[in-house]
C-alpha cells in the first residue's frame, strides 16, 4: 500500500507578504495579443508560487483587482472563475475568495481501497451512503462483468469525503449471486473489499483502471458540490478475482478542483 | 515499451441497424425526475453499446431527435452537445453528427515517448513544431529543474498528431546549458529524448508524471481544434537522468474527447 496515495501537499508556511508583496507593483501589458485574463491569472500563479501563501489566504476582491490592473469585472471574473475551477481558489458563499488547499495527490501505481488509503494517510475518512439496491444491469455493466441475460447486480452508491469534503461520488456494481443478501449494515464500517473478501470470500486480486477526463453534470454537481460544467475525472474499474473472473464494476467521478493523481515511470 | 500505449480500440463491426433498430421505437419518460437531456444522453449510448455502430456512422439530426422523442430542441441539443464534448460523437461542420472514432488508450504503466509509440502502433504520427526558443524560466519551472536566478530554458512548443488529428499540445523546458545550440532541425526527423541522449548525452532514466483534469482554454482550443471548455488532462512530467537531475519539465494539453488513459493494478 503506498502511503502517498492519499494525501495533503505540505503546504509551505511563510509569512502572508503576498498582497504587500511586488504582486500589487507589477502591471499586465494592455497591448499585448495575449488576453488579460489570462495574463492576470499567469501573474496571480506565479505569485502564488513566489511569494508564498497559506491555504485559507483571503484573495483582494475584484473590485480591488480592477482598480489594481485597470481591467474590467468581466476580466477579473474570469480569472478569478478559471482559478476555482482549477482548484487553486476556493469561494465561499458570503465571504470572498480564498487559496484552496492543495490538491489530495493519488498514485495510480499502487493498489488501493479509499477508506484504507485515507485512514493510513491520517484524514478523517466519511461514505455517505446514497443507494444500495438490487438492478438489471446496462448493456454495458452486462459485458463489463460477463453476465447472463437475467442476471441482476447490487448498485451501491456511495459519496467519499475527506475531512467532511465529498471527493469522490462512486457507484460500484457487483453481480448479485456473489453478494447475495449484502447490506448497508456491512459496509458502514469496513471497505466493500474487505466485506467482500470476509463476508463473502471474493477475493479482489487485480484491477484494470480507464480514467478520462470528463465535466461535472448537473446530478454530480449536488452531490460534489462544484458547479455543473467544472472538470473531473472519470474513473472506471473492473475489478478481478484470483481465478480473472470480473467482481466489480466501479464507475468514480473524482472532483478535478481537489484531486491529481501521479504516477512513476522507469 | 508498451505497445498497446497509443492504440485505437478495435471496433466492433455490426451492420448499420443503429437507427432502424429498436432505439427508434424506446421512449423517454416524460413524467420522470431525472432531465430528458439525461435521458437521451442513456439511451443513446446504451444503444451504441448495444445495437453496435460504426465510427462514422451518420446520426439523425437534432429535428429527427425532437420528433421521435416528443422533446424540445434545446434538450436535443443539450444531449448531443455533451456526448460530442464525451467524444463519443463528432461534429463536422455542414455535414452533421457522426459517431466518433475510439478515443485513443495510453497506459500510464510504460515509460513513452509520443512519437515512438505512434510509429509502434502503425498510427501516423506527425508533429508541427509551434515553437523553439531560449527563455527566462518562470518561478514554477526555476523550482522544478533547480535553476538559478540566471539561468535561461529552451522553451520547445509541439503539436502532436495521430493520423493527421491533433491530439497533445506540448510543451517542454530544458535548461539551455544542457542542450546548447538546439535547433528545430534536430527535432524534425527524432523523438527529443533521441536527440537529449545522441547529440547532448543526457539520457533520460525516469520521470514523474502528475495528471488532472482540465479546462480546454482559448489559446489551447486553435491549436487542438476543440472548443473552449472541453474536457482535457493535463499531463505534467519531470524526467530525470541518470544521476536524479532533473533535465526537463513538460507540461501537456491531452484532448479528453479522443484519449483515455488505463493502468492495471496488482
Amino acid at each position: 500500500m503506498d502511503s502517498h496515495f492519499y494525501k495533503y501537499i505540505e503546504p509551505i508556511i511563510k509569512p502572508r507578504v503576498y498582497w504587500k508583496g511586488e504582486i500589487m507593483e507589477r502591471k499586465l501589458d494592455h497591448s499585448s495579443v495575449i488576453p488579460l485574463y489570462h495574463q492576470l491569472k499567469e501573474l496571480l500563479k506565479e505569485s502564488i508560487e513566489k511569494d508564498g501563501v497559506k491555504p485559507g489566504d483571503k484573495m483582494p476582491s475584484e473590485n480591488e483587482l480592477c482598480t489594481q490592473f485597470n481591467i474590467s469585472r468581466n476580466t477579473a471574473k474570469k480569472a478569478i472563475e478559471d482559478l476555482v475551477q482549477e482548484g487553486v481558489l476556493k469561494r465561499i458563499k458570503g465571504k470572498g475568495t480564498f487559496i484552496a488547499k492543495p490538491k489530495l495527490e493519488q498514485s495510480l501505481t499502487g493498489f488501493y481501497s479509499f477508506s484504507k488509503v485515507m485512514q493510513e494517510s491520517g484524514l478523517e475518512s466519511k461514505d455517505i451512503m446514497i443507494d444500495l439496491k438490487v438492478v438489471k444491469p446496462t448493456t454495458k455493466v452486462m459485458r463489463i462483468l460477463q453476465l447472463h441475460r437475467n442476471d441482476k447486480v447490487i448498485e451501491l452508491k456511495r459519496l467519499r469525503c475527506a475531512n467532511n469534503e465529498p471527493i469522490i461520488l462512486e457507484t460500484s456494481y457487483i453481480p448479485e449471486r456473489l453478494v447475495q443478501g449484502i447490506s448497508t449494515k456491512d459496509i458502514q464500517n469496513s471497505s466493500l473489499y474487505d466485506v467482500m473478501e470476509k463476508t463473502f470470500g471474493i477475493m479482489v486480486a487485480k484491477a484494470k483502471e480507464v480514467f478520462e477526463p470528463i465535466l461535472i453534470q448537473e446530478y454530480e454537481s449536488k452531490y460534489l458540490e462544484v458547479k455543473e460544467g467544472y472538470p473531473a475525472l472519470l474513473l472506471e474499474r473492473i475489478a478481478f478475482d484470483t481465478s480473472e473472473t470480473p467482481v466489480e464494476f466501479c464507475h468514480s467521478v473524482v472532483r478535478g478542483d481537489r484531486c491529481r493523481f501521479y504516477t512513476e515511470l522507469i
